[in-house]
């Protein structure tokens, strides 16, 4: 598990509009796992919230979706992709809430 | 760059309590280079909101640490590891905030 410092890190959190619901569950990771195919991203990983529970930590949402791209352009393009303007398209009624957090290494 | 599947992924996010304080982003650098040192981490990144801006994205914070861990069990291990205790002694004055999200890969 390597995360080079000069990358750009994408994660994504999901809340489902039904967050009990299994099949929508299994609509949202049938979604990314072909959003996953977009060629500018390095790595990907797909989460659930861990079983930890302390009163900083956030695990209402439904899925972590985390990727490593080679730098913001590599991102930027993944924005506008095909892949990823049909998976918005395909999936987003799925949710209710997102929440992105852009990062890139401090000098 | 590679995110394992089975690996326990560790995000934390801190708002500085003084935000436009370079003394103090310097300090909590300073805390998380040393924290970096606990023996159960796998990989770790230090990062700061990207260039960045839709509505969905949280570009609030003032730093971001993200941790891999091969499991639960080394995460649980870093918690309590005087490393770590050490860091949240000599650095919690600095922020106001913190979000944590704990997620582990999907079956």
């Amino acid at each position: 598990m390597i995360i080079e410092k000069n990358g750009f890190i994408h994660h994504v959190f999901f809340w489902l509009k039904n967050p009990h619901s299994k099949e929508d569950l299994a609509s949202l990771i049938e979604g990314l796992t072909k959003l996953k195919e977009v060629s500018t991203i390095e790595s990907f990983h797909i989460g659930k919230p861990a079983a930890t529970n302390r009163n900083v930590i956030d695990s209402g949402y439904s899925l972590s979706w985390l990727l490593l791209f080679k730098n913001k352009e590599a991102q930027d393009s993944y924005q506008v992709d095909p892949i990823h303007l049909n998976f918005v398209d395909t999936c987003s009624h799925l949710w209710s809430k997102v929440i992105v957090y852009d990062t890139i290494g401090i000098e």
